[in-house]
């Protein structure tokens, strides 16, 4: 018999611990980016991409992860401020809570700052569930996932202001990147889709440019 | 404010039911798989691939989703018997239990299968907390989600009697799927892996074989 601890209004708790992080982002007149997708989708890759590009905004990042300071490591060498959340100490949870952002946000120089970055644990289901306190939600999937992706996991497109189709580089065809793209439309029409590929750099651009539009005017 | 119900020890009756469940397959004869892995990994294709081969063991499918019939209908195309569990009746549940399993079981012809797979959903950390009543754990890890993933998501890896390295067509080297295992290797020492490629049909006759012996003798 394994015994769990009960827990009460677990989800009400995370919504007032995220309007909490929403209203301290604001009065440091920072945007907060939570950003989704499968593991291996390429979302610190995209970071990367943006944190190389000449015109970045100033970003922090806290970077969720199950185990490991690996993407750490990697924002950190690019001379961003980050704060590593390994939920290995929580049982491995499969998501971001709002108390696990509102731990590390005091970590970042938000007065420095354009972003708060949040990249979240790989996982195309249990993390949209939870608000951060972020102002926007990004999507990251790799067309290698297969372009029907979009139907078989709907609720955490449907969330999504900004979907980044990557890896366009790997389908077996261009035609799986559009296909892929015409299905996020289908389950959320009002979401930005944006193909791109890390590797390549297409797309980053656009990808950079919304970010930095996003977190441009609140100082 | 969000109303969430009590629930006391889940886990516990999770247990239980597994344990109906191998003993009802134990009775039948019939070896249980239950394969897990990230969305767009290839548990699918790796089946089509099974079903298609000459000498394939009798398999009754469980077919794990959020949602759509998309993957069953695949299989079913292929003759082999499949019920499909959706989750989004279950509050988009990220991962199968035992008692969707035991409520889906009695639809399958028991009596005339070697095996029952059970596809879980896509998702590469919380199906691996609950035992379904399988006999063995596969998972499934493309290449194309990069070589460091057993290293991020070890838990799932560390649980595995099998992984199946897929997609060694797609990484970006030869090295990316040796690197790939040997860290699967690093997490779980005693799981077999085996690179493969559904696409290409490498290490098909493998995995195949693999199936076939588990499933074999059991009547």
């Amino acid at each position: 018999m394994v015994e769990i601890k009960v827990l009460t209004d677990i989800l009400g708790r995370n919504e007032a611990q995220a309007a909490e992080n929403r209203k301290r982002c604001d009065a440091a007149g920072v945007a907060c980016v939570n950003i989704m997708g499968s593991p291996g989708a390429g979302k610190t890759a995209l970071l990367e991409g943006v944190l190389r590009a000449g015109n970045a905004p100033r970003i922090g990042v806290l970077e969720g992860d199950v185990s490991t300071t690996a993407d750490a490591e990697r924002l950190a060498a690019l001379g961003a401020p980050v704060v590593q959340i390994n939920t290995d100490r929580f049982g491995g949870a499969c998501h971001l809570s709002a108390a696990m952002v509102g731990a590390a946000l005091p970590s970042l120089p938000l007065a420095d700052l354009d972003l708060v970055v949040v990249e979240n644990i790989g996982n195309l289901i249990c993390p949209c569930e939870f608000d951060l306190g972020e102002h926007r939600r990004v999507v990251v999937a790799s067309v290698a996932e297969g372009a029907e992706k979009p139907l078989k996991y709907p609720l955490m497109f449907r969330k999504a202001d900004l979907v980044v189709v990557n890896k366009v580089d790997l389908g077996a065809s261009a035609a799986d990147a559009a296909e892929m793209c015409d299905n996020v439309l289908r389950v959320n029409p009002a979401a930005t889709v944006l193909p791109a590929s890390a590797r390549t750099g297409e797309g980053l651009d656009s990808w950079t440019e919304w970010l930095r539009t996003l977190g441009s005017g609140r100082k």
